[in-house]
């Protein structure tokens, strides 16, 4: 099968992350998997939400959001109808989850950081790209918060870095990253988190059309740790000083 | 490891469904898995939601919720904070996308079916109790849609059956079907739905503790299939004429 | 008139209550008045509201809701709305009165108990029920305060219990204890509230076809106090230790 | 014993009703229970909600609101609030039920009238003040409807007149139409409405402090049925052409 | 050009201030500005909202709203649409910026007014009703916390006083106080807030129909003051003792 | 006195447009004033909102937001508080009347254009920065619909161009285009929509401080107009083929 812009099952798209993009958080990213782009920004504040007070532990969380205009049909907004979509929901704690699972909220000190991942564009992979993005705009708001003294000089928040892809079947066949065009198309979808170090943080797969064998799932996780080697590679290189 | 209850790993909790609980609904269920108690009912109407008009098919959707006082401390209702919660969401989704993996909604003709799933206790395992009570819920509304003529003669919209199970690790052991007191501890979790044919509909596993490797995933896929098996059984008994 | 089940004029429906339902309440009871279901459970928690905070007294309140497809036909949740209806509120407001209207709350101390009552399956009288149920939650929460030393060992925070059931004209004969069917066709409709020695906590009268006089008044009221000592004698067998 | 005001027992404070203040309304009555003062107005529109749609019949409903500053601390206001409580939701039923109960919805024709009841100033017995002002403003909005065609020229939509009025107990003793002062105080407190024949509509009593017997209902209700025959009979001077 | 109702061009309506409406507020006016008519409460409170918290500084805001048939055809409620529209947040934002404007509120001291402006009868012009008659709400209610020893003897929390007209262009002619059928046929509408000194606080001049060239502008903002000149004299009047 | 940034007091930041920045919008620019960059997408849509149906006019509308983290300090999403609050309803309703102004709607026939304005990092001047912007992208719009055959080719529906600037009163001097540092501490603010043409369609001035005499009144008129004529030339070459 031929990929609608010529990648090979294993490729991914053109991955760009412009670090610090954002004049004012502490930390931020704009990353692009293709057409698709995502705003992360990271706001560390000194502190914890009530209900941590005193645990000597600190708190990330986030939220994710597309922009009505992202997607090819405009969409509604949500602060205008009121509340927020169950997808939107499942996304925010996914990113949340990811995020954590590569933190020692102890080394973090009482300390929160919100991540907002803001969807400028969408062409599928968009909680993917957000997790990948937002990793790189944590790293640098704790790396400001070590900076003005709320993180210990040696302590050492960052257990591992983690990315995020998308991988589906389409027509039978296996394949990494698929942009919005073959994602409606996918009989399976599958978003995996993964860390620097090779191991699954979320595994998540759906049958959107039929369901799969066990054969089907180890080819997906294989193309999936696969591109999160690349990914993790990316990050390295945007977060050298 | 011994656990709580003395089960072995792979051994389900008693689970019972009593068929045909409501008076009021055209399918319905109570569920248990141990002391987790899930009324599932399945409320057939003729006609389709407008964005499905004149297509020639149906629609299932599912709406999940806990009663307040079904957990250990009482939690506030949603109708009263005014808002669904994302975990709420999260699951009435999940459980609509698994019941609608096993249909066939052209073979179900212009007719909905919604799926309410309320937790009438909780002790872990509620959202995979619900997808497993709702599939005999379901098989249960549509044969009242045929036995009225909504649903053709010979139309076999019921593909396959579903059932869904947790796994978990705890203190590096994978275990089937968590209790609560279990759930809390485990290092990852994971939510696996299973058509009576042996294939995944939907894999859903999250390191909440350490992230887990391609071994441990492995495991627990093996323990859920077991389980799935078990589940698939009963499904088939209570539905028996 | 002969009553679609063939009750006498002046007789309750089969009333049957199953204390101790709930393995996680304090309090419960599932009470059924013929084929109307209804769960009661009473939170037990130390401490009150902060406006009440200080003042040496306790607090009792109730929520009542109805599952989506309690009723024939389904009804959206109020949380899917996101706002709580006018009967909802009006219900839980009546249930609450009805309860601290027996109780001292000097004597209850600084303890909250908040009784929820969620109708299972619906066919008229919910309301009522709900009150006859939930008194029997509440003395099950108000031991359990005490067994745990909330309450003080001779303090006596029940000043009397308390019943409810509902009375209406059809066709110009007084009935009580309505079904669903009846309930519909009633010109007039009434909620009585009284206290097991016989006294009057609330009277709601209504005229839902004709108003009424007052020689009809006064022949449902006769009625009412009929059945509300038949449902004090069934509370006080179900308490007994 | 001696009412602050003066008054005797059973009897009403000055109530005024200005018939037509509105410049706007259809039919409107700005009405006065001493310092309680609720400006009812009377919306009449050609044409029934949907679900009335091809009924043959009209629809009357109302709404209550206090304005937030009617009161003597400042209430916060619901629309800022984002939802409408409990009271207002009950009293805007109550004042609809009360109103439909002397209209005959097919003489009524397919018109709809919605009333509004708010609260300039409250002390004391505005739910029912409201119901006896809104009559004023349904029976002009009516002959408007009639004048301008939509109301045949002989139908009779209005079978009666209504007029609602509270009583309660205060240290034992049953008096008519309780001011702020007095409701605070009152042990038992209830809302009576009656027809210009003197049928009840609604009869809502409530123990606020002690349960009442059935000699102190039977009191309160001659109260509330005098004080009717004096509402009466200002509702039909005030509409005498 | 004739207006409507005869009068010139730089002529405002028949103005009247009823000081004093409410016998709860601490300071109360219903004004009327020709059919507009407002009632304008002031609520004071000692202390200040949590931001303002040991600054000593006290705190005026404004609250506005319209009665559902103050206006010709009837408006949802906003609590019922459980939301505040975008027109009544921006009314509201005006008048508590134009009453602010001539409040010293370190001479306030750590006391917070709410003005509430509730349109009775809307006939054009209730923004500008609403800012004159507030002001003298605002100065009785200053003046009651003065005789309560909430705010200093010699303390001087009124810097000057506040009015707010409209003003228009219709068929190329500026005119003074435009009523509801001119507001919907003017090309420019423009609210001017003036100060009693006659500085302004605020100038929003909008092209409803075709945009405004300088010399327009000029000839509004000259009718504005003039009409200014008049409320302020009214005011004075109004308060004077 | 010099400006933090060097600038002339009649002097803009600098201002670029990158046109057609989305992918997916039928007209789309990113604007930056300084460091406040808005993101303007416009979506047209064949047809009309049901209130304009068949009048053969067209509807232009927007909406604007600020992304959580476009600020200094990170803001709660509106969505997440589920309402919008009266400053963002207020931007809104301005962007979407300065748009009206320089729209004929019978020439754009049948069609609607959402304009979105996204303020992805804010340091003063974003609702004037959204409306130069949203200009640009509406003009493409209408090109694009025009393109479709959506809008006769011969059709003018765009009857002259629009910009905003914001001017203040800093220390007594007038200044052009406040940087957010700026803005906080002005006098006096002023908001001021004018077309290619120099006609002004919207002017709103506001005294933060202390109010303003017409003196000051007329120096920022002046002012703003002069900004206006630098904006529109930059439209003009932007928009150029």
């Amino acid at each position: 099968m031929t990929r609608i812009d010529g990648r090979a099952a294993n490729e991914l798209r053109n991955v760009t992350i412009e670090r610090g993009w954002s004049d004012q958080a502490e930390g931020s990213a704009l990353i692009s998997f293709g057409r698709t782009k995502v705003l992360c920004t990271a706001s560390f504040t000194n502190g914890v939400p009530r209900w941590l007070n005193g645990k000597g532990k600190g708190w990330v969380t986030a939220e994710y959001s597309m922009l009505p205009r992202s997607t090819n049909d405009r969409m509604d907004r949500e602060s205008v109808k009121g509340k927020i979509g169950g997808r939107t929901h499942e996304i925010s704690r996914l990113i949340g989850r990811s995020l954590r699972a590569v933190i020692d909220t102890k080394a973090l000190g009482e300390n929160t950081i919100v991540i907002d991942c803001d969807v400028l564009q969408a062409d599928g992979g968009t909680r993917t790209a957000a997790i990948t993005g937002a990793y790189v705009a944590l790293a640098d708001a704790i790396e400001w918060g070590r900076s003005k003294g709320f993180i210990g000089k040696n302590a050492k928040p960052i257990i591992d870095s983690v990315a995020a892809v998308s991988v589906g079947i389409i027509d039978g066949e296996p394949l990494l990253d698929l942009a919005y065009t073959e994602d409606v198309r996918a009989e399976t979808d599958m978003n995996v988190v993964v860390t620097g170090r090779g191991l699954f943080v979320e595994v998540q797969g759906t049958a959107e059309g039929a369901p799969f064998d066990r054969r089907e799932l180890d080819a997906l996780l294989d193309l999936a740790l696969g591109g999160a080697v690349d990914l993790t590679a990316l990050q390295v290189a945007t977060l050298a000083p």
